[in-house]
């Protein structure tokens, strides 16, 4: 097989030095967060017993609300949280980003299983700002924030613009909800605590498989009327399982694991955009990243880009990203997450490998 | 601590020789079944790749299905199947028994989430039959079976019975689903192979935690339109993991291990049931066992039969039932399934226990 003919993710695969994320997802990844429970340890049961509870109180208290809840997917807890504001306020509409995850990635489970209207703020290319939410025309039961934004590179408000679309929409009875995603990611550049983003929102949901790395699962926070209705909600989308504990016990792993090394992910995001920005035709957004994600746009046609990637991994074994995708006829993108492998990266052959990349898309 | 004092569930813990079920559940059962995964195996991916996807086949193969998906729980997949089907007969009204999973154990998700009205078939102590579903005053979309119905004990009808009704159904253009929660566990009866009993029905679920005793999963199999528009649904549901991997594999690992023991646990169910209806004030549901499961009735009060269990417990070391539920004032019952334990009991102390309990309750 020539270089010629291999397809970007081929490529990808045989480097010795994949620079983004956390290696491939593979069944080590549980065996590893297995290695240390004891085999006598009791599954949880229908979400009681102590290794459910216990995951959660601990979540409770880091994220400094009064209640969680252990769910399987993000998906879930937050078409949950929102119907929970919409039953309390009586108005079945809530508002958020026109690229937030229940808008383009859930197969619009919010309108058709809780026929709940969504209202789109802000533009696609860019954060939803306190005159967004003031503008709003009309009345809503729950705002929703995503930090950062995922699909503009990881974008984030200013803490101080946060504080006060919080203090807004108290004044107004509008629920905030936080799209946490990614939200253990955006600590270092704000320089709080878990807890005091947090205060800002009314509800909070977090993932365990984004940078914490771990397999699946999400936590829903709130006040103990939100959360104990949650469960409800949660039976009835079939996510009540009997036993939950592969994805806690690994989300309590990776946890522990990885939530110290969020502000190393940072500082090589911020690291590794430079080089990008560097490379003729590209550039990356955000300019400089506030998290350990950002997004790398390319102004030449996504086959230019992948002949010149390919030639760069065959040549220093540097993987750089394993996908594009097409924006228009002569420009693409892809997404970088910055996780433990950056760190195994030989400096002189990432550096290489840029110069050549330079090079080739000169 | 006395025997007077301690409750049921302690007793029972303190047993040497549980006699239902296959042992507590606990995190070994996950390190069992995944000691003979290699650690490279690569994890499915938001539905697919070939953990996932070899597991499908497997399972469509074994039920005579065209398709089959895997879901994190059958609640998730039985609301999804039911709504496939109304939504193609364009009618949201759906038949089951008063006893159906969906009728008392999730808060009403196929109300709340799908919109869709069941009509409930025949009393609540007995099947579904023939003449019930001849009798319904009403156009369904779907009738629901489940196979064995197991708030009553786990009965099965005849097999002639099933394929009447599925010929009715047919008919009518009324679509036949099979709660086959339990399924493996009715072939030994029936002397059937699951794809001959599934050939009556035209989507079939299947769980992977009850005779088969894995951590928790479930199939829905059926035609390829059914089983494609089924993942969508998953995903709305938030039920489209981006890894089911830990769920799978211990499916796949149980399903192997237990599926040839069905026929033993069934003969099982059969002489200890026995050994019950030799009991003063116990009867079993049904008096003789069909599959691997019963039901025991005692026209005592719970309490009555808890300090009379908590000592044969204390003298032989025999466990018969962690828990007793109240059914009038002067009488209670609990239930029954036999597992890779039954085997493992000594069958004289078995005798002893059962011979000190007639005592008791004389």
């Amino acid at each position: 097989m020539t270089n010629e003919k291999m397809t970007l993710a081929e490529a990808y695969n045989r480097c010795d030095y994949p620079v983004p994320g956390n290696g491939k997802r593979t069944v080590r990844m549980l065996k590893e967060a297995l290695e240390r429970v004891e085999g006598e340890t009791a599954s949880d049961f229908y979400g009681t017993g102590p290794l459910i509870e216990n995951f959660q109180a601990k979540l409770a208290d880091y994220l400094g609300k009064p209640a969680a809840v252990f769910f399987p997917s993000g998906t879930m807890a937050q078409q949950i949280a929102l119907r929970i504001w919409c039953d309390r306020r009586g108005l079945m509409k809530v508002a958020y980003h026109p690229l937030c995850h229940l808008e383009i990635h859930e197969e619009d489970g919010l309108k058709e299983l809780h026929r709940i209207e969504p209202v789109l703020l802000a533009d696609k290319d860019r954060l939803i700002a306190l005159e967004d939410v003031r503008g709003l025309g009309e009345d809503i039961a729950c705002l929703l924030l995503e930090l950062p934004q995922r699909e503009i590179g990881g974008q984030l408000p200013s803490f101080e613009e946060l504080e006060a679309i919080s203090a807004y929409c108290r004044g107004r009875g509008i629920a905030l909800h936080l799209d946490g995603a990614r939200l253990f990611e955006t600590l270092p550049y704000y320089g709080k605590t878990a807890a005091e983003v947090c205060a800002l929102f009314d509800s909070v949901y977090v993932s365990f498989y984004k940078g914490i790395g771990g397999i699946a699962g999400a936590i829903l926070a709130g006040d103990a009327a939100l959360t104990e209705r949650s469960k409800v909600w949660k039976r009835r989308h079939g996510g009540d399982l009997i036993a939950l504990y592969p994805y806690i016990l690994s989300s309590d792993h990776y946890f522990e694991k990885r939530l110290p090394k969020m502000e190393q992910y940072y500082r090589g995001a911020v690291e590794l955009a430079e080089l990008y920005n560097g490379c003729r035709a590209l550039s990356t957004r955000p300019a400089v990243p506030v998290t350990n994600m950002f997004h790398v746009h390319a102004s030449v046609p996504k086959e230019r880009l992948e002949t010149a990637l390919v030639a760069v991994y065959g040549e220093t074994g540097i993987g750089l990203t394993a996908n594009v995708r097409p924006i228009e006829e002569h420009s693409c993108s892809f997404e970088i997450s910055i996780g433990d492998l950056y760190e195994t990266v030989p400096k002189d052959l990432l550096h290489r490998a840029f110069e050549r990349l330079n090079e080739l898309l000169s």
